[in-house]
This record gives C-alpha cells, sequence and structure tokens, in this order.
C-alpha cells in the first residue's frame, strides 16, 4: 500500500520545510524533494515512496511559463493556437528535468534500496487540458473545443506531450524508480468515444515504452470507472480506481489480468477509527487476496490527521496481505 | 427531447433580459422567469419547458442568506455547528417560493398548456453540499466531514430540506408542473456506501411524495454512473445520465424498467455539424426506441451557438421517434 499525495501538507514534518521553500523550488531541489519523499515511509510505513515532484513540470522544460500557487496550477500564457503548440519544444530529459533523476536517486540512497519508489508523469490529454485551459477548469470548454474544431492540431499537441513523456519516465526509470503511475487526471472528464479517440492512444504508447524498460505501470484518473473497459487495453498491469465505485464492480469492467489500485474515499480518514477499519476491511474483501494495490482513491487532503493515516497503514498491513517487494536487483 | 439550461447565457433573446435584472431577482419575477423559459421553446422547438429558476432557491426560503454572482453561489454564512441547522425553518412553500409556482402559471399561459412544463429542486444532499461548504467546493471536505463526524447532524439536516423540497415541488405540481427533475448535482461524489447512507434514502422520499401527487420524476446528477443501480432504488421513472458512460451501458446498470435521459457531452455542440449528427445517432441507437429523453449529459454552456442548438433539436426530432405529450387534463 501506499497513498497519493503521501508526501504533503498533512504531515507537519513536510509543512516545516515548506515553510522555508517555495513548492516549484522544492520539486527542483533533489535533497530536499528526496527528503520530502522519504516523510512519510519513516512515519507511516507505507510500502512504497512516491517522488516528490508535480506532473506539471515536463510542461515547464517544453517551454511553458508554469505559476503553482497555493491556489492551483497557472500558466499566464495558456496555448490557444496551433503556432503556440509549434513553438513547444521536446526536451532533452536529463538537461531540463534531471532533479527528478536525483531526486530518486538520493530517495534510493536514503531509503537504501529497501522500498521501492514509484516514479509518474501526468497523461497527454490532462496535461493538454491545463496547458490550454490555463490551469485548473470547471467545464474544459477550451480544451474540449481544440478537441472538436481543431482535432489535428489537438492530435500535434498530444504527440509532443508523449514525445516528451516517454524520455521523462524513462529517465526516472533509469535512476531507479521501480515502477510507474500515468496520471490521466481529466481523462474522466470525456465519453468514451473522446478518451478512446485522444487519450488511449498515447497512453497505450506510453506504456509500451516504459514496459520495454521493464517496470510495470500504473494508470490512475478519477471519475473514469465507467472507462475501465477502454483503460485495460492501455496494457498498464495496474489501474487505479477512485472511490465513486465498489471495487469488486471495477474488477467485473477491468477483467481479471490487470492489478486494481485504490479506493478508499480520501475523507473516509475522518471516520472513527473502528468505522475507516470496517471500510477497509470491506475493500480488502471486495478486492480480493491478489492484485490490488491498497490506497486511496485519489490525494490524502491537507486537514487530515498524520496519526489516522497512520492508524489507516497499520489497519491495511494488518487485515491484508502484505507483500513485500524483492530488493532493487 | 429537452436541453438542460436551455433557458440561459447562450441565448442573445437571454442575455437581453439579463442586462437589465440580476439572477436572482429575475428568478423572482414570474413574468420574466416565464419569459425566458420560454425562450428556448420558441427558438429551439424543445419539447419541453423547464421553469427558470435554481436550486438553491429554497434554501433562502429556509433562512440562509444566499448570493448567486458570475462567480458561483456563496453562502455569506455557511452552516458549521449543529446549532446553524437547527436555526433553518422549514418555509410555507407558498408564502416563501410562491413567485415559482406563479412563473409555471404564467410559462403555462404563454405556451397554451401545448408544451409540458418541467418543475425542479436540488437534492437534500446536494444542497446541503452547498450550505455547509458556502459554495461550490472542489473536495467537498466540509460536507464530509459532517457526514463521518457528526452523522446524526447531517441526517437532522437532510430531513428538514427533506420537508422543504417536498412541498416545494408539490406547489410547482399544483402548478402545473407536469414533471420534476430533482438535481442530486453532488452526489456523484460520494462513495456507493456513502451515496446509500446519505442521499438515497431523501430521494426515495421524495420520489414517493411526488408519485403520489400524480408526476413522473427524474433524477439526475454527473460522474454518478456508477451509482445507477442504485438510483434505480430511488423508484423515479427516469434517471439522468452524463456523458462519462455509453447509454447502452447505462441502461445495463440501470435495470429495464427505467427510463434513461441524455447524454450527449454538452462541448459536442461544437463539433462540425455532420460529426454531431453521428453523435446523436450513435446516441439514439444505443438507447434504443423507448424509455429515452434525449437531453445533454449537463448544462448547456454559455459560448454554445444556438444555431448549432436548434440544428441539434432538429436531429433528434429527424432521427428519434418524437412522441408528443398528451394534453393537459
Amino acid at each position: 500500500m501506499w497513498i497519493m499525495r503521501q508526501a504533503g501538507r498533512y504531515l507537519p514534518e513536510y509543512r516545516a520545510i515548506r515553510e522555508k521553500i517555495e513548492f516549484l523550488p522544492l520539486c527542483k531541489t533533489p535533497d530536499l524533494a528526496a527528503e520530502v519523499t522519504v516523510q512519510p515511509v519513516r512515519r507511516l510505513g507505507v510500502d512504497a515512496a512516491i517522488i516528490f515532484s508535480d506532473i506539471l513540470i515536463p510542461t515547464e522544460a517544453m517551454g511553458m511559463e508554469l505559476e503553482l500557487g497555493d491556489r492551483g496550477p497557472h500558466f499566464p500564457s495558456p496555448l490557444r493556437t496551433a503556432a503556440d503548440i509549434e513553438k513547444l519544444v521536446v526536451p532533452d530529459p536529463v538537461e531540463r528535468t534531471g532533479f527528478v533523476a536525483e531526486a530518486i536517486r538520493r530517495t534510493r540512497a536514503a531509503l537504501h534500496d529497501a522500498v521501492p519508489v514509484i516514479g509518474f508523469a501526468g497523461a497527454p490529454f490532462t496535461l493538454a487540458a491545463y496547458m490550454v485551459e490555463g490551469g485548473g477548469s470547471k467545464s474544459f470548454i477550451l480544451i474540449k473545443r481544440l478537441l472538436f474544431e481543431q482535432p489535428k492540431v489537438a492530435h500535434a499537441l498530444f504527440d509532443r506531450l508523449t514525445r516528451t513523456l516517454i524520455p521523462y519516465l524513462e529517465m526516472q526509470v533509469e535512476a531507479g524508480a521501480r515502477i510507474v503511475q500515468i496520471f490521466d487526471s481529466w481523462g474522466g472528464e470525456l465519453s468514451p468515444h473522446d478518451f478512446e479517440a485522444f487519450s488511449l492512444p498515447y497512453l497505450k504508447t506510453m506504456v509500451q515504452a516504459l514496459q520495454a524498460k521493464g517496470v510495470p505501470v500504473i494508470v490512475f484518473g478519477t471519475a473514469m470507472s465507467t472507462h475501465l473497459p477502454l483503460l485495460r487495453k492501455t496494457g498498464a498491469e495496474v489501474l487505479g480506481c477512485d472511490w465513486r465505485i465498489e471495487i469488486d464492480q471495477a474488477r467485473v469492467l477491468a477483467g481479471p489480468d490487470v492489478a486494481l489500485q485504490g479506493n478508499l474515499d480520501p475523507l473516509a480518514l475522518f471516520l472513527p477509527p473502528a468505522e475507516l477499519d470496517q471500510r477497509v476491511a470491506d475493500i480488502l474483501r471486495r478486492a480480493g487476496p491478489v492484485g490490488h494495490i491498497f490506497n486511496l482513491g485519489h490525494g490524502i487532503l491537507p486537514p487530515t490527521s498524520p496519526d489516522a493515516t497512520k492508524h489507516l497503514v497499520e489497519t491495511v498491513h494488518r487485515l491484508g496481505c502484505h507483500v513485500t517487494a524483492p530488493p532493487t536487483p
């Protein structure tokens, strides 16, 4: 088990570091990024460390100006025209984002390779949505208009993102990431038809490239349970589920040949401990004894109690079948 | 067929009226509310008129201060304690919200009862989410903490809302609404377990009360396709579907005994006409010949072209089986 956003604001030791450094500089300072990556492993005893970073890091390397403030990500100059997209570079990952690889190496050293490190990246559609909308969105009008009014331009953007993201993740694997997660956070905003046309092909390409590097891949998004039959076509070894579906129903949609990850509502950490334990037992029972990585259905939220989170980890370890990863070769 | 938010900002004749009057006063001015309700019937030829109003109107009648600005709804004094909830009144619907009934009567007169009028209200959970969060929300931390930390207080709030909303909808039926839609806009934020505990019982009670008044009920929410097996337990005659699921898959989840409403992505109105027609044909084919009200999967968006919308209505009427409602008895 691990917890999405386990290195984050709910931990006082993370907030102590963030008092001294902003979010984006923290991502780019390998010793501090490694330190906050390791914090939840030390405190909670989770079974994996996910590298502290942000899915939008590669967009900056492609030439976008990026601001990550408390009110969410913001691109002051969002993509508006085909010419804007033409200007995006496909960066050399080591040259422009080598700090992520270095943070992975320092995390491995700090953990003596006893706990696997997870690498990650955003999906092309999700990154494109941010880059075109200029930040988060409610109705995704601009990115969907691009898909529907200028599909060739949209595909050119997805293609450029895919050619950026594959080397970016390969770099993370070369630095020692043992598994990678692709966040298609906004893929669930698309109809199945449009998901199949505009996101799935690029996810497939990414998954194949990463598997060729010898690592398994997790694909995750929220509000996309109805896309599970399409998500299995990515070929990913693991599919993430949010909390909007019972995980045994997700299994029906995903088929028998893929592992599932999830799917506790992050807010369930506010339940009384005995009720939280019941929710955990229910998920473990529905997920069955194999092919399940326990996780929340979305990122842990800032007001969550670290003690409740530790209790969750202990409960999962007590009730679940705890499989330790083999040592790094 | 009809279109969610068909009386709205995408229509120049609506914007012309809104230049003279704010949103909330417009809801409370029956002749103008009736006028904007009728506008899309005249321009588009949709098969039903949904009364122009807002789901938050009853919360104001319960004693909440409500602001409906361009940045979404805002409650300056959100519900924070059990005492706040105790203070909410269960209003007399005619006395406090009689303008909605009057707008329905004037709409019927303007349409000579040739086109049915749809009444509507929010679901208790969805209204409670707004009232507790103070407006829209991303993670619904406050309302979910209320559910998980103080479930009895939450149920007291849902109970009070239900006792407000039933007479409010009964009033609309008495004024001549031929069908009502209940918007559980945020119900999809809950896990199936929590939806069953905190939303379903109140939806059931509302549906039963309205059916006893002789009208069918539509229950609608977004990102809640995975809840369709629970939604059928509401007993509603019609279940709304957003665009995240193919409507034939929704049929599998909802069962054979209920009509479905939906489910075109509102942004599909930006597709070239020939492609839009293909999407419509695909939905009609998947929905089958009976038990389907064509609609968007969510409200129509302000930048949408009225001409494209009229084209959609014509296409649905050309390709679908167009069943005219019987005259009002």
